[in-house]
């Protein structure tokens, strides 16, 4: 029988971190010890309670939310753009949320977490990655204690916020820095792949037709997410790319992934927050992370409509 | 009647630098009014005997060469890979180079050349910019003067000596920020289109076929070219960067072109060099340049085959 | 009556943390609610060590230690140099140190007895600002129980490790930068001042004579520090930087203070780690702190010997 | 019999430079070959007519005027305060300018006649560095040419424009690199020693009293320099910058000078434009520069007297 995987899932809902906690949440491959919060798409109060709003929605009232760092490590504060809303999660109209965040600082329930397990435990990233920064700078013994970290962020082409950086990593590059550098084995799922996973209508009424919790869920944060893609950038659906952090962890085959140095940009120039990838071994420095290179964009969907139905 | 661009070819021979120079030097829309050389694939000596031994061989000595500068404008040399080999154009057996370099330094020529022509030159560089640089700023006035800059260099998504940087840009990266930010329209022929005409055994045989000086110089060029790429890289074939810039002189419709502001990075971090392009227009800013997205390369080996038979 | 000010002394002992511990320690205007340490003069298990070793020679157990962050915040470790020898606190003989430091990491203890003071407590710091900028990232709320943050560090003029940048700024810029832009009230007491207390034999024996438990750890700290000074230097002393924090606290008179702008340098560049003192406004932005000009050193010895005689 | 030191003044005229004009135009000891201008207290068309008054107003018209750069060599112009007034040279009224400079660029007249010169010739700088940076970059051969360079410009301490940098260096950091990297012997007089030469009201009448044309000039000139020192900064007079440069050819002993490494910094950051000197040689580099230290205030003035008088 194969063994669990123990994951904590770090991120800042929005649309796409939403359905990255309903595909973790559910997953007979997965456990989701917890769910911490950080700024990025929102304010750390609102992407708090949009952990917890989810969470209620599904059921899994008892997956714990601990809100952590409310602005970057370093650097001044960024703003995310438009594209998750006034709330960070426009779209369905959630009931009132009687799910509480935890008391204790996300970074001391990643340290106190990652220390007391018995086996290593995955750390998902799909926001900034301040929290798990600061636990490693403030528990350095704690990075043998992770079994990887798997992130959405960082690209090994372009940027989707500057034509140099993508937002996760724009928003706090020297966090970055320290989870690259740290030793822990590191998969960076970045533009590359998440931009071939456009949630089209099609997708979206797909997903809908499932009709359970978590379908009915994702489809009204989806159809809002399409609609404003349309009107900020004329496109029928955009990219949603953090699932496909928690869908690689269900199954390693969805991604194609290459050994590389990954060196991040953080010298506040034009190119700052840029994870320069060095798939072709240029400057011949030893592999640091996995960088994903392809994905099977079919296999993913799949994956989804295959949770998603779970929850029926 | 069309009428004829007058060019300054400014360049660093180097294999493709040299079919770019047998590509401007016979063609019925083209003046080729000089060839300048700089140091980068090779040596500044090395670059302008290679400049000189090629307009020999095809019979053009009538055009001058005027040997520029032999190092970056600011910072430390970079030293070119193995590609082009020991004397910069390995392959051919050249004969005793009979055709000598003007005294003149390019820098100088450049602009009393830009000054006394009566309408704008079009300065086309396939090396590194230092020489175009070094005048703008010796002589501001000239930036009027010239029509527009046609360089091979840069790329919209990554580099070829780091993940960050192409070698032209990369070689002088304060050279290129001069010439971007110089107000004079720009045209930028980088790794993105040029790394889409790969010169592999079959097109070396077709253009040997032709029995031209042209060709035949080109065939023994690439066919060592070849060798190189199988050798260091494992391919079959290589990009022919440098031609494209006059490909596209002669046929603009060879290139898609898009309007965006780049900026090249002088931080001297792990991105110095990279030209930051903001196709998508995320900072609002007004274009500096033309960035080529993609190329026609069914046309470009039919152009750079017509002119071959030109020479016969 | 006076009130009293509750300080916290963050330290990486260290000589001169020594001499600052011991002064703070036995003061009518201040209490030493707890030390923390940090790495810098040595690592952090030893400067640990030396701060329970001071505290067990004077008989002053009572005072908790903490233990903070091992490293920078984000730079890579910065060695320091042989001026502390090998336990960092060579010269005394101690016995065997039976004062052990808490379990709680310095920070946490920072976050939580800032959240539990009825009043601002003032925070001294006289190694590398690492915890304290941790503190306020991980918990910015502590910001307005700080009543200010009295560093030794930097310089209005030259660095002592570079010429740009003195030793605990430069080995943590990053941490440096936090508390600067903090908003909490600051004195920088940089090497213009401290360098003007220069500890000569004939101050070692004026305290030696005085026969105290702390006159006679200085004497025994102080004669192992001039004979490195004149080793390593060639001088016959040497400047006792740490101790003027806390002898500004007791007698704000010492210290001929500005307020300007302060902007520490996290470029990397040659002058990473120094901070820039606006001392003339040139600038004309908001002053941010106050940078210490000038000292009254006659004075200062008094109140060590004053401090020293107070602990017959 | 001692030899002519034969010298090149680049500058930026400006009060001070004025007076070094002067200074070189009439000394046993020194040929003054020629005068090149920069950008720097004005634009260059300000200089060049300043300089060209200057030795119109003192019958120095044999000696020529070369018009160099209009702006730095890389980064954006800097435009300096407001000390030398709407000409660059207010106070004196002028005669109409009847010298005119040379056609030649300075650039160009620096490289031929370094080149043309049987032996060395000291280039002495009083502005921004970027004629001479860009005639060593245009023509590397020259270094072997220059006998040595002595610049005004950097500072061991602070600087003057902003903490970290001297307004010569700020204004180009990139040019003053080239020079400091190049290998000439250079000697830097920076504010360290300039800001002890202050030129009070008491000065411009023991100048004034001589009744030369050039203290005619100077008392003209230095009196509404120290009525504007006044009005900007509350002081009665200011420092005399960049004449130390020439007075140290004249009489060596007048300056204290240390062999060291000297960096400057080109980040952009800060500290962009500091000049890091090393002089207590922490990082065990070779050096590059001597950097003035101190100055014998006194045998300074009387240098100017006597070369006042000689003008008689």
């Amino acid at each position: 029988m194969q063994k669990l995987t123990h994951i904590v899932l770090d991120c800042d809902p929005g649309h796409d971190d939403a359905t990255a906690i309903m595909l973790a949440a559910n997953n007979p491959r997965i456990v989701l010890d917890a769910v911490t919060t950080v700024a990025g798409n929102q304010t750390l109060p609102k992407t708090t309670l949009n952990a917890c709003r989810v969470l209620q929605w599904i059921g899994r009232t008892g997956i714990p939310v601990y809100a952590g760092c409310p602005g970057p490590f370093v650097r001044d504060p960024v703003i995310a753009g438009d594209i998750h809303g006034e709330t960070g999660l426009d779209g369905p109209v959630f009931p009132e949320c009687t799910k509480l965040p935890e008391q204790k600082h996300a970074v001391l329930f990643l340290i106190e977490h990652l220390r007391g397990s018995e086996e290593p435990v995955t750390v998902v990233t799909t926001g900034p990655m301040t929290n798990l920064a600061m636990a490693l700078r403030l528990a350095p013994d704690i990075s043998s204690r992770i079994g990887r970290i798997v992130l959405m962020g960082g690209s090994v082409g372009n940027g989707n916020v500057t034509p140099a950086a993508e937002f996760n990593m724009l928003a706090d590059p020297e966090a970055a820095r320290i989870c690259f550098s740290s030793g822990v084995p590191l998969v960076m799922v970045g533009l590359d792949v998440t931009r071939k996973v456009l949630c089209y209508p099609e997708i979206v009424e797909r997903m809908r037709k499932i009709g359970s919790c978590a379908s009915d869920l994702f489809a009204a944060l989806m159809s809002h997410f399409c609609k404003t893609q349309k009107e900020v950038f004329g496109y029928d659906g955009g990219p949603l790319h953090d699932p496909v952090t928690v869908a690689y962890l269900t199954d390693p085959s969805v991604l194609t992934l290459k050994d590389c140095r990954i060196e991040v940009d953080t010298t506040g120039g034009p190119s700052y927050g840029r994870t320069n990838c060095d798939v072709f071994g240029y400057a011949k420095k030893k592999p640091n992370a996995k960088a994903a290179l392809d994905i099977d964009a079919s296999r993913f969907w799949d994956l989804i409509e295959e949770c998603f139905r779970r929850y029926l």
